[in-house]
C-alpha cells in the first residue's frame, strides 16, 4: 500500500530523514513481519530510496534492531516498570497495547515468526525479569512464582482481551467497546493483584 | 512441502479420504493460515486432487470449518473442562499445547489473521465461558472477576511461556526443556489457583 501522496514539503535533514524511514519500516513490519517485509517497499512509503535505507541503518536485520530499539524505548518511557506496582504497569501496558495497535501487531509478528531476537529486545526482558526478582527479594512481590514466570504471566495477562481469539471475543457483543475495555481493565488489575501479592 | 510418497496402499474407502483431507487441510492451515493455504496443495499433501474437497467439504470455508470442528473436539476430549477444576483444566492445556504445536500455531494464525470465528469456534467458547459463570454463581470459583474475563485470562496464562516472545524465553538457558517446562507448569498452577479460587 503506497503511502498518498501530499504537496507539503519534506524536511532535508538527516534526523527527519532517520525518522521517516523508521516509521515506515515500523509499518512495514508490522503489516508483513520480517520475512515478509520489504526494502523497496520501505523506500517507497518513506518517500526515498533504497540507497537511503542501507546508508543509515545497513541490512534489514540491522533495520529491525533500530525499530525494535525503538519500540522498546518508547513502551518502557511509557510505562516505567520497576518490577514493584505491577498491577499499574499492567493496567498501563493494556492502555497502550489498546492505544497502539501497531505496535500490537508487531509483537504478535515476533512471537508468531519465532525469530532471532534483537539484542535491544533481549536487554529488554533481561532487565525487567531482574527487577522483578529483586521486588520478590524485598519481600515486595509473591515470591512463590519464579520471576521469569510472573514476568510472562503477567505479559499475557495485559493482553488476554486485546489478543483473544476472535471466537472468544465474539462471546461479548461489543469487545472493543468502552465498557467491555473498562470491565477487562478492572478485571486484569484484580487478577495481577492477585498473582503478585505476598501472602 | 509435499508429502513423501510411500509405497503403502492407501486405504480406498470414503472416511479414510475424509480423515486424510482433514489431516492435510490442518497441516496447511497450520503453516499458512487461512488467507495462505491453498486448496490444491491440501490436496497434493493428502494424496488426492481438488475435486475431493469440494465433494467432501464444499469450499475453503466450509473445510476450514470441518476443521476448526474436528480440532475443538478433541481438544474437548482431552480436557473435559467443566468449569470447576480450572487448575486441573489449566495444566492440562498446557500439556496439550506442548504436546501439539501444530494446535497451537493454527489457534495463533486463527488470532493472528482476526478471520471470521467458525461456528464451532463460537459454540466452544461460549459453552466454556457459561459452565465458568455457572461455577461462580454456585459459589466455587472466584466471582470478583467477569466469566469471559477470567476465561480469557486462564486461557492465555497456558500459553504465556509457550507462546511467549522469543527475547523473553531467551532469559532462559534451555526454555523449552523438561525443567524449565515443569517448574513454568507448577507457576502456572499457582497462578490459576490464585485468580480462581473463591476468598
Amino acid at each position: 500500500m503506497a503511502r498518498k501522496k501530499t504537496n507539503r514539503p519534506r524536511p532535508r535533514n538527516a534526523e527527519a530523514t532517520r525518522e521517516r524511514l523508521l516509521a515506515a519500516a515500523t509499518e512495514e513490519f508490522s503489516e508483513h513481519g520480517f520475512a515478509g517485509a520489504r526494502i523497496d517497499r520501505i523506500a517507497q512509503r518513506a518517500g526515498t530510496n533504497k540507497r537511503m535505507i542501507y546508508a543509515y541503518f545497513g541490512d534489514k536485520d540491522q533495520l529491525l534492531e533500530a525499530v525494535m530499539e525503538r519500540r522498546i524505548a518508547q513502551l518502557s518511557k511509557a510505562l516505567r516498570f520497576t518490577g514493584e506496582d505491577l498491577t499499574g504497569a499492567a493496567a498501563a501496558r493494556f492502555d497502550y497495547m489498546f492505544a497502539n495497535p501497531q505496535v500490537r501487531r508487531l509483537a504478535a509478528w515476533r512471537t508468531f515468526e519465532r525469530a532471532e531476537p534483537t539484542q535491544a529486545e533481549r536487554d529488554s526482558y533481561r532487565v525487567g525479569v531482574a527487577a522483578l526478582a529483586a521486588a520478590q527479594r524485598a519481600g515486595k512481590v509473591n515470591a512463590t512464582i519464579p520471576a521469569v514466570d510472573l514476568f510472562a504471566m503477567v505479559l499475557s495477562l495485559t493482553e488476554s482481551w486485546l489478543s483473544a481469539p476472535p471466537a472468544l471475543q465474539a462471546v461479548s457483543r461489543d469487545p472493543l467497546g468502552a465498557t467491555r475495555l473498562a470491565q477487562h481493565r478492572k478485571a486484569l488489575v484484580e487478577a495481577v493483584r492477585r498473582i503478585t501479592e505476598p501472602r
